[in-house]
């Protein structure tokens, strides 16, 4: 068994009291499990409501949202659920019947399979003999078969659900609703394609797709399509399955319905969303609904395109409020809305400016890291790739070489210029922390910190951004307490720094960064070789 | 490939494309493809709007409906998309926070990954250097590994987005915002199993749980989950996400959310519901969210359970009505609301009544039809499995054996009983038309017609629900020309019935029924066996 279910027999019971269940009481089902399989919409009585027609359809499961997922006020008053793929009985389609319908009679909604029409049929004459006014229409919108003389009927189902659901809830007759559901199953065609067959429960899926290839036509039941073509993508996908569909499509505007048979993923969905758009069809399509799993065949990783063209009446009745969740509404199918991109992406130069004493302190940083290259990569080999050194290094020459050009007479410019610098020459994780590191300072520096000040909420901010705190095995271990120390002298701060970056030598559970992978041996006895580098940084700076 | 897609490198611009195209004007993107994808609400413009404070989240692809699914009024203003299970860019993230950040600011609800935190951690840095109030959470939800420094962000990101959005949707300060989606998150536990990896677009699925087997615990990106069970059912895997939360939940009413991670079933997916409802935490879920793929990871077969105690405050944020299509809603979690079984579905027995003639005209039809058994058999046979002539006979028997039962006085309540009667005793599709004939018969002689006239309705009825029309090569090419002809007598239509059972023999595409699927050399030369029943039935009436 490779499905979340409990057994075969059970499936389709259990899923149904879960759908109920999770409907927060907009649900309701028909006792008699586990013959009588019918979900209603919980808000209805036929004596009360039943002055509007009823809307019944079913079949047989596996198709999920449809039927009973399309249960609600706008849409079904009741589904009536066979086991997968198989129809349910005539008892089971004339519970459903009796338990919905009022003096407006009901209509049934049956797509072209022969079990589903003649035990709807039979159902529906035993109702007609209580005297209840009982219509059926038979959906057979598959284009697939040509040559068929009963189409099938497929995902172009919904859109009669939905346009007889409109008008079912206006109030409108049960003639009225017939006839409605009758010409849009007229104009409905459909077609199917996947690159999968589809997984019964309880049987070994049959591997009849080959890779690169896809199945044009097929069935909501596994059937095989009409034929199997060769799959170089989306594109050429959507255009066979347009090739299809566009001898059959008049001029008018038409409603697309584009259907996950489903597992196909919404990544794709949506990218055979826009492929229809840019298809043949595409400026015939002025509504869309979905893409979206609305007739599935279990979990088979295909799609169908359904094509309705509309009347005005037509696209009021499918725009129209339903209270079914997995309908996902008409849509217009607009041209892609594009926005400029905002301002401040391509950042403003500072103006260069110079200070003297900041000019010699920064280059006295830098050259410090610079002359601890080879310590610090000799240290991160104990534990990682050996380049914590030469990362440093690299960043603090590439700094030096832009001396000239920073802010330096302006703390908050400076700062954000470090920052920017460090962003573009770093690389990795511990580049945009230090990136942070300085905009944050610079931020806080606007804002009136002084430079201590800034660089505590400089720290601050890579914690949080970081996810690592002192004690981590991390640079902070050497910096926090620097910072914190750095009111009372540079010399406090430096050792404060080293006392800082030897307990990390002790930390045998690194929290945060890259040697949160590796166990205690490997960290035990050395020290982090980014706390290393800001403890000799800043003895560098008080010798 | 095996997928809908074009090229691993236009998967997410083209779906991002399809997804602002079909979402009918609601959604924009920002200029910038292919380094900046950016997803905003069409409707929404920072210098009108900004005075609500705006919501940020973004990551890697492969998540959907996550995070762009989820953009629009009550929820997410813009959603950052990064490659397929890759951080968006620093760019990126700061083109969604200045394309929609006002003067109340902007919060940014990021999953916990290095990369998203520093990458949205450096673009609010750069955000907030233009003089933007952005604020920032991680959110943390995955307790699959408990020991792991910092967890996973997971599909509890949906509670922080929702409450998150409903309060910036109220005009609430960034502060109350950035401090209730902390709320959340520090209350959200979520852990997920599945049944197989991922398809990574473009690469071979890793095969890493074999039959039997599942994993608990797994990430969204394809990292293997922290153990592999033994699968034995929804009940059984349910019990096991069960007994990891268990521990972290508190006594308070929760929230559940039911997430699909990709390609489960909606029946597997209510199967599970069902499966959280009668679970040891079943009494403490007062809500639901779904079953719905909320936070996918791809074509995942498997589904994730997160859990929020909630206040009344939170229930009416994560209440509240939203737009994107993607949110299934807020539901209480309730009992299964069963309906009794209408009445009617037990036939009430109709009183037995005499009627010399008809008994005597009933009993010659079951009769000619008993002795036609072996001809009508032979000649099924021919074209198919040998039993046509068997089931007229048994069914006849059976018709013999009630007629003490039928109301024979009452033409109506007659045409129904033995509608009902074939239903019961006569198996496949002829019998469910047979009882469909006499039913529909039944009604119209309800309403006034005489029985020729009530023979055709009932013909007319078979013809709409089986679909089978004159011609087709069925029983009514023999019993649409004898009722035609019985208004002239008996022998006219015997006459007329072996003329239309003998045309039959020339039609050589059947259209309905059965010999449908049988070419043309299986047809030609011989009668339709059921046509030729009712000819032999004539044919002896008239005798």
């Amino acid at each position: 068994m490779k499905q979340f279910m409990n057994s075969k027999e059970s499936l389709v019971t259990e899923a149904i009291d879960g759908l109920v269940r999770a409907s927060g009481g907009a649900l309701a089902r028909l006792d008699g499990y586990p013959h009588i399989r019918v979900v209603t919409r919980a808000d209805w009585d036929r004596s009360r409501d039943g002055g509007k027609v009823a809307l019944v359809s079913g079949g047989g499961s596996g198709h999920e949202p449809s039927h009973a997922g399309f249960v609600g006020k706008g849409m079904l008053t009741a589904a009536v659920c066979g086991d997968v793929f198989a129809s349910p009985s005539v008892d089971a389609v004339l519970a459903g019947i009796l338990a919905v319908t009022g003096k407006a009679g009901c209509l049934l909604i049956v797509k072209n399979y022969t079990g589903d029409r003649l035990n709807f049929g039979l159902a529906a004459e035993r109702a007609r003999a209580f005297g209840l006014k009982v219509a059926m229409v038979i959906v057979d919108d598959d284009i697939a078969l040509p040559d068929l003389p009963q189409a099938r009927g497929v995902a172009g189902t919904l859109f009669v659900h939905k346009v007889a659901g409109a008008l079912a809830e206006q109030g409108a007759s049960l003639e009225t609703v017939a006839a409605a559901a009758q010409a849009v199953i007229t104009g409905t065609i459909s077609i199917g394609m996947s690159l999968d067959t589809c997984t019964v429960p309880g049987s070994p899926k049959e591997d009849r797709i080959g890779t690169g290839k896809a199945e044009l036509g097929l069935g909501i039941h596994g059937e095989a399509g009409v034929e199997q073509v060769d799959f170089s993508g989306a594109r050429a996908a959507m255009s066979m399955v347009v090739d299809r569909l566009l001898p059959h499509a008049g001029s008018a505007d038409h409603v697309a319905l584009l259907n996950n048979l489903g597992s196909t993923t919404p990544l794709e969905m949506s990218v055979l969303a826009e492929e229809l758009a840019r298809s043949a069809l595409g400026g015939r399509i002025k509504w869309i609904i979905g893409p979206a799993a609305l007739m599935t065949s279990l979990d088979m990783h295909g799609f169908s395109v359904s094509l309705l063209p509309v009347t005005s009446e037509q696209v009021e009745a499918l725009a129209a409020p339903v209270s079914p969740p997995s309908w996902p509404g008409l849509a217009s199918f607009a041209e892609v809305g594009v926005r400029p991109l905002p301002d401040g992406l391509t950042p403003i130069q500072p103006e260069p400016s110079s200070h003297p004493q900041r000019r010699v302190l920064l280059a006295q940083c830098c050259n410090a890291l610079i002359s601890a290259e080879a310590a610090l990569n000799a240290l991160d080999a104990k534990s990682g790739d050996g380049d914590t050194g030469s990362t440093l290094a690299g960043a603090s020459r590439a700094l030096l070489a832009r001396l000239d050009k920073l802010p330096l007479a302006d703390p908050t410019q400076l700062y954000r210029a470090i920052g920017m610098e460090l962003a573009q020459t770093m690389g990795g994780s511990s580049g945009v922390l230090l990136a942070i590191f300085f905009a944050a300072a610079g931020d806080a520096s606007a804002s009136g910190k002084n430079w201590i000040g800034a660089l505590s909420a400089g720290l601050d901010r890579v914690m949080q951004v970081g996810g690592a705190k002192p004690g981590d095995r991390t640079m902070i271990d050497a910096l926090a307490p620097a910072l914190a120390a750095l009111p009372n002298g540079v010399k406090a701060a430096a050792t404060a720094a080293r006392a800082g970056a030897e307990a990390t030598a002790k930390m045998t559970r690194a929290k945060a960064g890259r040697a949160s992978y590796l166990g205690a041996d490997k960290l035990a006895g050395h020290n982090d070789p980014g706390a290393e580098g800001v403890a000799r940084m800043f003895e560098d700076l008080a010798s």
